[in-house]
């Protein structure tokens, strides 16, 4: 198979791996992180991505969410990507900012020199993961899901915007809702992709809405005490742009939360069942 | 009050604190973690002490465990302290070994040169903490569990044998069940308390049963697929002791865990349950 184990644990009666494998479209070294639940003893599962934020790995979500013990019950998936490409060679901030570079792919395809070589975590996760995914686990491709954290909850949003036959379920948990309208979107757009405004729309989900994608329906929560909401994250921009396109969404302001794992880790149950609902029994 | 807040989050209904202190014990600033559920607000709530293991600060459990979403359905303030005295002038392993000194106190008081003045977490967690734990928190302190990790599980059912009358519940996740006949506990006691064996007893749970201590009941789970099992942690050496001793004790050994987080994360809900029953409502 074309995953190299890293590591393995049982967990909640199903398996916890880290993989390895040699990236065609990062030109790098990827890893990522699988849950392979009980039920995929027996014949394939569906499958639910989750899609980091800003200076993770795939290890995050992965040992802090707690989300094995629902996969488990509900016969789940789990698969948590890097959020960048990594290793000798790969171009970062030349300051080593935390919000751009390694650990902050942005979920594109990067146009723009010294990015465009090995910043293709769109094409990554478009085209080579899920063709890898297919061929080494037991998953049924038919029923994907897809959610994430911030900058991973733009990915999941843009992602499933993009390519609306994909996935039949999708969530976020304080996503950046427009990076064209933020510091840390407005940073990674000019540098990965360049000035023209234009060519970000495909970015960003309120643009995405606004240009006529639609999704099935949607579900967001964003923390009320998450110290990034009004400058980055922006959720009512989203909500505008759905009210207008009509696209369903269901936004809950959680009192008190903030942009923590101890958010995801209070909320990733709710995101898992909605999935588990639209990706069928 | 006598904890400075170093960080707060609100999870799963309840909250989640970061505390620092100064030790007059320790004679260090000390850190510990601990989850307030919302039954916190009307009355005060039983309390379950977590002891993390070789290498951990109060953060493993805090972030790894998801005990919070259990601990706020059951009304459990849950504390996990860190595992040694850190800071300047503290000694440390002088190979800097993570078996030994920072990250490794094995909750005892030591009585060598150069520990003894810094590494006191025994008498830390029998007398310091508990009294500014009462003072600061909603804490029921006639209703305490107490359970952990590795060294931590050592640290657990020691604590417990030596003073009966403060735990209602005790459980521990593989632990090291006689460090007097292991190499972890070999080198740590020769090093904290001296040659002579005989004054190893009061940190053996073995010989603490051998010796008359007694506990009411015991859950102890134990991955069998531990790398530690049969050559650290020997928790064979605790079920002869306490058949023995006619200590009532449920062993779990369960197929194919190891001796990570994903172990812990798997079977939490169980234990705190445990407590709970033992702790009452």
């Amino acid at each position: 198979m074309s995953f190299e184990t890293v590591s393995q644990s049982r967990c909640c009666g199903g398996t916890q791996f880290v993989y390895r494998h040699d990236s065609r479209e990062t030109g790098t070294p990827m890893r990522l992180a699988v849950f392979v639940p009980p039920q995929a003893e027996t014949g394939k599962v569906p499958v639910v991505w989750f899609l980091s934020g800003l200076t993770c790995t795939e290890e995050n979500f992965t040992v802090k969410a707690g989300a094995q013990r629902v996969a488990a019950e509900l016969g789940l998936i789990l698969i948590a990507p890097d959020t960048s490409p990594r290793g000798e060679g790969v171009p970062d901030d030349p300051e080593g900012a935390y919000d751009f570079g390694l650990g902050a792919g942005f979920y594109l395809d990067a146009t723009e020199a010294p990015w465009a070589r090995n910043y293709r975590m769109r094409s990554y996760l478009e085209r080579e993961l899920p063709g890898l995914v297919a061929e080494a686990l037991p998953a049924d491709m038919t029923r994907q899901g897809i959610t994430g954290h911030s900058m991973g909850g733009h990915g999941a949003l843009t992602l499933a915007l993009r390519d609306p036959g994909r996935f039949k379920a999708i969530s976020a948990f304080a996503p950046i809702a427009s990076p064209m309208n933020c510091p840390w979107g407005e940073k990674a757009l000019t540098h990965y992709i360049g000035p023209d405004r234009s060519a970000w729309r495909e970015y960003d989900a309120c643009a995405l809405i606004e240009g006529g994608a639609r999704l099935p329906d949607l579900l967001v929560d964003q923390g009320t005490a998450d110290g990034f909401l009004d400058s980055q994250l922006k959720p009512r921009l989203l909500e505008e742009a759905c009210a207008r396109a009509g696209q369903p969404l269901t936004l809950r302001m959680q009192d008190g939360y903030d942009h923590s794992y101890f958010f995801i880790a209070t909320f990733i149950e709710d995101h898992l069942r909605w999935h588990a609902e639209r990706l069928g029994p």
